[in-house]
């Protein structure tokens, strides 16, 4: 190896290193029975979320590239496998909470025996194809760390006692920025990854688009414009509602976002990973948990609508990625509190656009599609993204339990349109 | 009223005829207990569609627009109608196979109390939003005159005798001409409705879009192309499938198209209007009643992909409506037999494509959403597409069975993925 | 033939044209559209009974037993099956909404045809076996005559528009007559069919049986009585209720019998073969359209139960079979205004036992089960009783739609617990 | 407190210690993730049975009867309540597997706390209601143990994995003894519980039955048996099954009994809580884990019956309460090996009846009602039993996994005719 390969090497055996740790570090509040706990078709047991992480790794790297690998387990392979129909059969993922055995105890002896080989490999020079896999891993382990604090989140709450993921109380939030309209010029734009970091690959190719001329808001409706809503009598007009949105709200009689809850007096309180909180002290807050039905019906009320994706990365390609994700530690989107242009005096420009990345995902209002002359890795990673590309919706910029490193301007996240469980919120559009 | 405007209402006034006729020509072969079959959730019976349709001119029209106009029955306002929550309460959907009454013999003596008091309407003179409403009407009615002939055969499918709507036999098709490909420029190209024809909302409003060159297929996909598919295993393959493709087939156990059974011998028959008939009479025409998944499924495998709904509508600007439509009275989509420029030597281009109106509706890779800068109209006229843009996929080109006066370049269709009751084919799309 | 033997056939031939005569005659007041509407799992379509009693004598005695019987249609014979798997394949129930074809003048035909031919086996002699299925062969027609007229009843109230089966109207009724406690002795009793009439297999063997002492009221419950126990809050007291009955009321969201309706100024109608009606018009007329939960929590609420199969055929077996009956023409269950006990001023005795046939099928708290020794009939027509012995309640004693050489004392009748659209009422035990 | 009352008090507090430590015993070879699982809608987590339990104590005795006591958690009244409406609001059954929290470890407290708690009023005196609740608790304790190893089985079976709960192998079996018929004579007999022992409110009251002369099998039917009866079509020939049942069959996909599982190479192996097995290796054992329906079928294909429950509780009364049962240890029924008349040369008997207690369940076809004269115990310990008084079948004699001290001849069980999770196996009755 020449020294810069091995410069590559120790960066990618780092980011193992933390990618692997920050998972480990979002279950030290758990129990081993609380890691067994599927709580919606949606979820998985956060032990699932640790174990097929590491078979990504031992799947996809180690018996492909380590000579000599002894699988740990000779029954993972099918075991651990989500939905590579490629790879092998696979357990019905509604099975999941039924994975008793292998213990916690197992599944974190696996995870070592994992990570000593892979730091074998490390140590013996990797080829280029392993490293692009590994990259593709950490960022697969990266997903699932934020799927395991959506799961347990769902978990505790769905338990009758709702216990606090973490004791500690989350601050009362002040009041929101006022929300301005920031403009951006039509035109052809390019979208789509750019660059030589990591993107998946729903990212590429990058692509010219045709835009109009677009306002988007400077920050995501807050709770307490969303409870205006429902006190406008927004979950009871059908008009404001997309016919498949109006029936889904029927269905599951949903009448607030998930996780709200009114007491006998008419409070509302709203659960969170730090427990229940008074709504009042969030009113501030991006609201979150919102399925994309709820999304457009606010803002048909509002007279507005939700930006395309291509709109959201137009503006959010010129901002640095920051903004309040997992390394915060907070758990819960907080409320804006930044309105620059108001502090300079000037008009609201591509600067004052607040909270893109982090707090909370944004509903778009693209589906997700392929772009144009799309073409998914090939072998079984192509299963990773292109077949999911129909009835999802495109999300955009990450949440607050997104892990920084994972996030870009160019990421698609993307599900079905009735979606709650996830930190998923939205900003509005104009024009 | 100047002599212009008796002539457009003249016009209005003849084409007010003709579609009504249409609807009722559809019912000649029809006892009044066949206009009772509701088959499937998609379907309605033939009776209601003539109730419907007939409640459309009354209520938007004649209650607004002709004074003193008696209402036909007090509660056929919302006994009729189908989703617009602006105008009253409506029965569900799957109820309309119980209204035995009012009789087939009530709903024609109800079209002539509407047709006549229309014409009263004609006569006085019709202001122009009753005009616009009147030629939107007659676009309505001619979408359930479509609805009304698809509805039908699968009535008659679900019905274990399977009976023919037509006696007459269909007569057995050649193969189909070569497919080509024809190849499109790149650009910026306007999309969308233009001119002064009748459009609906949703072809609104014209826009701009990117495009890269593109190859269109200058036919659709045969019934013969798509039998090798499943020879070839392709109901059995996950890898050529749309994850919630995969999920539906083997929840569906479909292995073939609708209407396509296979007897003991091994031996493919096609259900038609025209009875049961050998596939391999059929071989060189479309492929139809195949869901999206179906179509996407196929383009995989033959390496291509479907186009999307610009790309579509790019190349059919280009040519003339014409094609196998509902006033052939063929009822079956026919094989292409014309292959000019192999006939003249040269290469193929726009001129070459075939098909592109009627025989089968084409799935895109287009899902169903607002251009941009769409609005609905006002009121509940609204209702008619805009809250059905999430999770259908746009279709274009119209089928056999569609009315040669509803169709046009712009005209999009929509429907769920997974919808086969429809005379749907699909085209492929290359590059 | 012996004079004899001339004279049973020709009763036999008498019942059978009258038998014949009363499906048809309750067919009068329907159209065609109305004979085919199935409005819920549980029914058929009207037309659909009238071709499957016709297809009953065609399958089980005219082709075995008329030499050179030609069939009216080669499909008729699993066409028209309904679960004899002896026989043949046979549609699924819910298709029966799709046979448009054989239309109804089809049918008509059809059971013409199938009648003269039955009228050419009666004038040749027909052996005992084919005068043994003829029977039966009535008295399944008689079960689908009370069928149809139940069904009906449903489609009406489904369609939306409420129409009326009869134009003239119910009368009024009085008030009931009061309850009384009818006391019989214990010890052991003989139950199940005797002497020579007709019976089903599943009345049969006649066998001894262990009784305690009990009672019986002289009427069924009445809607007054029914009315008290929901203001009582019948529907929300969970200790009243079996527990699969309270998960029943909640999943459907029962808060009255069926066919009663609560308008907006809170008074009770109820729907009924001549239109809707008031309730108080009602009042003393037997509870209908009730589920076996709803009985048994009206008789815990009441501190009384249902009785057994065994002591209602105890009292039936004392009575003539004399009750407000199909041939009524009423349609409708009555008030019982006799009170025969209190008129002449001794004890309640057997002989006051009231509406015992007719008016209301009485749920029993007998689950039905085959008596000891029970064998079905050989053959397929073994199927028409036994294979049904599970999760039902035996019913006794017929209601206002059952004809009156129908039922008799021993008949068994049984539904699911949850059945509702039966003419189903109770009448309380005591002890 | 005279002598003989503390001596009963010492004989519960032994009881008691006996019961809950049985409990805790089954749950040794289980983690704490294996206690969360619960794989079918009738299970429950094993951490859950051990808390329910012990609420049974707390809520029905020391709540009432300790003077100031205090209640482990405020929430545990509702949180732990299975179904017991009188009491509280309880959370839906499926939610169990979410009750992470309380976690094992606190669950274990709470049974050190409330068993400290009966100590102290076991030390007090108890009063008689308070000593009849404990009898009924230690019996709901009982029946929970059994559930608690019903449940892992199929947690097990449901982890692809399928691990054994038990290391031990479990020997092979020999053939079972031949069967032979055993005769009863008829008459008036008594039914229903007798004696100072304890019994369930539904063995009572004690009343007479009228029964002709009847056999029974001298053994249930075996494994090599049932699969005889599937080799023969069995699964495939709709006559021999109640319709409920054929419809059963096909939409389950049921071709063998629970846990039987076919290899590529034909051969049966069945899933034990030791593990997986050859079927070779148990021909000669009861078959177990078959529904109703697979028990009814089986009897008409051996042109036999199932017993009655009455016929059974004829036999069981007069056999000692002995068997294969849970403190055998072995997990899993045994063959028969003993056939005592043939040794003795002469007629079997009575004697000779084997296995009426312990090794499987034994399906009767007695549908599960109230006796006559029955009435539930009052206050909330009346939902125990009477509110499942339908559509359900009763089980008679006890299975391997029931503890001795809690069956006896009229001991009456219960479960819906399509259950299978149960160690349910049948007898054969004939005339």
């Amino acid at each position: 190896m020449t020294p810069k390969q091995i410069s590559i090497q120790t960066t990618l055996s780092q980011q193992f290193c933390n990618v692997r740790q920050q998972s480990l570090e979002l279950c030290a509040p758990l129990t081993a029975e609380d890691m067994m706990v599927q709580s919606c078709p949606e979820a998985s047991p956060a032990k699932w979320h640790l174990a097929h992480t590491t078979w990504f790794f031992e799947t996809f790297i180690l018996r492909e590239f380590l000579p000599g690998y002894q699988e740990y387990h000779p029954d993972f392979l099918w075991l651990l496998n989500s939905y590579y129909n490629s790879i092998s059969d696979h357990p019905e993922k509604k099975l999941r909470a039924s994975f008793s055995r292998p213990g916690l105890e197992a599944i974190l002896d696996y995870r070592r025996h994992v990570e000593a080989s892979m730091e074998r490999l490390f140590e013996s020079g990797m080829p280029a194809e392993a490293q692009e896999r590994l990259v593709l891993g950490l960022h697969h382990e990266q997903q699932h760390a934020e799927l395991l604090a959506t799961d347990i989140k769902h978990a505790f709450w769905t338990n009758p006692l709702h216990p606090a993921y973490l004791d500690s109380r989350l601050p009362a939030s002040g009041p929101a920025a006022a929300m301005q309209w920031v403009e951006y010029p039509g035109g052809v734009h390019e979208i789509g990854h750019t660059g030589d970091g990591f993107a998946f690959d729903n990212e590429s190719p990058r692509h010219k688009q045709y835009f109009e001329p677009f306002q988007l808001a400077s920050r995501p409706v807050t709770c307490a414009e969303f409870l205006d809503f429902m006190n406008c009598g927004g979950y009871e007009r059908p008009e404001l509602w997309l016919s498949e949105g109006w029936d889904t709200i029927q269905a599951q009689n949903w009448r607030a976002p998930l996780y709200w809850h009114r007491d006998q007096s008419g409070e509302w309180s709203v659960f969170t990973l730090h427990g229940e909180m008074p709504l009042s002290d969030l009113a501030g807050t991006p609201v979150c948990h919102v399925s994309y039905f709820e999304a457009d019906a606010f803002a048909n009320w509002a007279g507005k609508r939700l930006p395309t994706e291509g709109e959201w990365e137009i503006a959010a390609s010129r901002l640095q990625v920051e903004g309040n994700l997992l390394e915060s530690g907070r758990l819960h989107p907080s409320a804006c509190e930044i309105s620059s242009t108001i502090a300079s005096g000037g008009k609201p420009n591509a600067a004052t656009m607040n909270q893109m990345f982090g707090d909370v995902w944004e509903w778009t209002r693209s589906p997700y599609v392929g772009y144009p002359g799309y073409r998914p890795l090939s072998g079984a990673l192509g299963e990773y993204n292109g077949k999911f590309m129909s009835n999802q919706m495109v999300l955009r910029g990450g949440s607050i339990v997104t892990p920084a490193s994972h996030i870009r301007a160019s990421y698609r996240n993307f599900f079905p349109a009735s979606t709650r469980w996830q930190f998923s919120g939205f900003r509005l559009a104009n024009r």
